[in-house]
């Protein structure tokens, strides 16, 4: 028995090391297009910043780790074209050479790709869609060793967000340009908002309701063409406006694609053709709320996919849970966190949604250090359940770990009130015998 | 109608609170002992270390924002019966003034007291038991203007451990002995064992397996005689052994009471008498995995069933969702943390437990300040139903909400597979894409 898996990032690799632990008589082999297996793409922006000073300390596991796990890994080796009635897989090495494997089982996991927005001049030297790591390398080497001084980065979402904060550590000047009215779209404004805050608040001009049409060469550097004047030039322009799903290759094959030309899978990945699974950013995903699938590409839901794709390819038989588009991100020294659904999220699918903001220490405010954490509750008015929640606070404050307490609760589905109940730890130090989430509960309930 | 609260600390505000919220209209009186409502005990450690310059800091709320929440205070007021057929209480004030107060309905919130080992001169000048906020206040001046410079804290039980780091902070030389072989023997061993090696990092001497029978007034200080020889004299002596509810009060007025001594109560907090309710540390606990009562003192615990009376006791009707013993102190760098059972426990209560221990970054070790955490997770073999955890690490690392992720699953008696389905929330600088929790959850499948 031979398993196929195409794609060596998270949900290629936890769908290989999760099918040998089930079955450990599997054949299990591995087609990655580049050299890096495993490795972590959200480290990126910490290896431009130089927080990490080597981009090989990105793996996630080494080569060594993986092949002593029983994975046998082809590297350099891109996948052309499958053939779902022969079950093989045609791919070519970097020197042309074709590679033709037989497979009895398959998983893509071929991830996703940068949109290309319709601006004019994305080819242009200087002018960066992060994606690889090679991208990444290449952005490293423009910014320490061409000196790069001044840098725009066009999106403000997760990635941009990161990358203005890496690029500030560099100590270039940054302009970030966001289209929507605050940046993070993905928090609710007044999130948004505070962010914008603390962008600014570390020299970043952050442009809103701006979109960029066009990029030029010029003899000072870059400048930008766009809704709004944009009088400086840059040495460096990264343009960072989302991904979509890399699914071309599953398309070519015959298999179905759903939202957003995502691969179409159920919740044991499967694509409707016998044995062929798919896993992580190029497939639909199981939103565990919203009860459809929906396009949400995160590192964490690829891994969760990628063990149920190796658990099922190997024989086993599980659903994955579903997503609940939990995240968090550093920007400078906030952490902002969402989990769920946002009030107009909520409303378009049809919940009475309320959301109440309140604000809350993170720990006991006599003991020194206390940061204060804005929170945001939705819930549905109709049966008081938890639809979603927010918060912004200090990357110190276990904003992280509390944005997951409501996740955990959204995930069993229950009510705002209940989160009063759940047993959470306490000690001055770290928390209040209220927990800030709880405090939201209890301000939400005092409003609905 | 008028209810009355018996003491002012966590339970008997957060009954007050609460059942003002649900009806504004009722009259609600509080009975203080001493003259510090709504003081956090949790916090005494923090004044006596100096970190929490005032003890005025240390009220969760001050007297105004109480009285302007409807509740009337009446201070040093010390209850000293119940008439529960005439259903009023006599207090005396500190003149020695008695004051009787009728009621409609009632809640018991006299919390817990020391408890008072069998060892010899505990009534030596020098020897605390530490309760009230007077006690810490005395400690405090002992340890300032007295200069004393060698301390004995008897008990490492977290109370112990908390007043050990405050005392090193205080630059005293410290002693702490434990009767079991390891300090905070509310976690496993191997869990104390780091905690111990913490303390004497710091400086502390740690003895284990040591019981004191007396304490002796000598011309150099305080002589402690115990199992063990302990030769040098001490300037201060704290006794921290636990504590017992102080349910005397209930006792003599005709309510029953149950394990140790606490006022039996269901999960309404009635005491069995109509309109009689109890609530916090002097009153039976309903474990929520055990499913029955256990005495499990906690500020957390508290809050919540006083929160859940004063709703009863204002018309409501509410249940308290039971305890897991979710807790977590910092000691010196460390945060430790549990909820649920450990696996002694688990057995006993007659599930077939296994723990497995791990240890797993806090994040990605890419990043800088990655700490190394050591998580414990106990399930039952039979069913794979997840029975407990325990973590210890840095006290920055979310130690604290991490073991709150456990507690939510406990809560909803998830499997500890199902732990691995959570949509918990990543980015490098804060945790993994399967954080901490999730390695431990699939460590213990893998050797289940």
């Amino acid at each position: 028995m031979r398993l196929v898996i195409i794609g060596g990032s998270d949900a290629g690799i936890s769908a290989g090391l999760r099918a040998r632990q089930v079955n450990p008589a599997l054949e299990t082999v591995l087609l990655l297009a580049d050299a890096f297996p495993n490795y972590s793409i959200c480290g990126l922006p910490f290896y431009i910043s130089g927080e990490t000073p080597d981009w090989r300390q990105l793996a996630h596991r080494g080569r060594e780790e993986l092949e002593a796990a029983g994975l046998e890994l082809l590297l350099e080796h891109e996948a052309r074209s499958i053939d779902l009635q022969a079950k093989t897989v045609r791919a070519y090495q970097t020197d042309g050479q074709p590679v033709e494997l037989s497979y009895d089982c398959l998983v893509i996991a071929t991830g996703a790709e940068p949109i290309r927005p319709p601006i004019a001049g994305l080819e242009l030297e200087g002018v960066h869609l992060l994606h690889t790591v090679e991208d990444s390398i290449a952005v490293r080497e423009r910014v320490v060793e061409r000196s790069s001084s001044r840098a725009l980065v066009v999106g403000g979402g997760y990635i941009g967000l990161e990358m203005a904060d890496a690029l500030v550590h560099r100590r270039l000047k940054v302009t970030l340009v966001e289209q929507a009215e605050t940046v993070m779209p993905t928090v609710d404004p007044s999130l948004g908002r505070l962010i914008g805050q603390e962008l600014r608040r570390h020299g970043v001009d952050v442009m809103n309701e701006m979109a960029i049409h066009a990029l030029e060469a010029t003899s000072d550097g870059i400048r930008a063409l766009g809704s709004q004047a944009l009088p400086q030039s840059f040495d460096l322009v990264l343009v960072v406006v989302g991904v979509r799903p890399s699914s071309r290759l599953a398309q070519e094959a015959g298999l179905s694609t759903g939202v957003r030309e995502a691969i179409r899978v159920n919740r044991r990945m499967e694509t409707g053709h016998e044995g062929v699974y798919a896993a992580g950013d190029c497939v639909e995903t199981w939103h565990r709320l919203l009860e459809r699938s929906v396009y949400l590409p995160l590192g964490t839901t690829a891994h969760k996919q990628g063990r149920v794709a190796g658990e099922n390819a190997a024989g086993g038989c599980r659903e994955f849970a579903g997503s609940l588009g939990t995240q968090v991100v550093k920007v400078f020294d906030l952490a902002v966190a969402r989990t769920g659904l946002g009030d107009m999220e909520a409303a378009e699918a049809g919940f009475d949604p309320l959301t109440v903001e309140c604000q809350a220490w993170d720990h006991k405010v006599y003991y020194p250090g206390a940061h204060r954490l804005t929170l945001r509750v939705t819930g549905d008015r109709r049966t008081g359940r938890l639809l979603g929640a927010q918060i912004v606070g200090h990357h110190q404050a276990q904003v992280a770990k509390r944005i997951d307490i409501f996740a955990n609760a959204l995930y069993e589905g229950l009510t705002v009130d209940a989160v009063n109940d759940l047993d959470l730890s306490y000690t001055p130090p770290l928390g209040a015998p209220w927990d800030p989430v709880q405090v939201a509960a209890q301000e939400w309930l005092l409003r609905a």
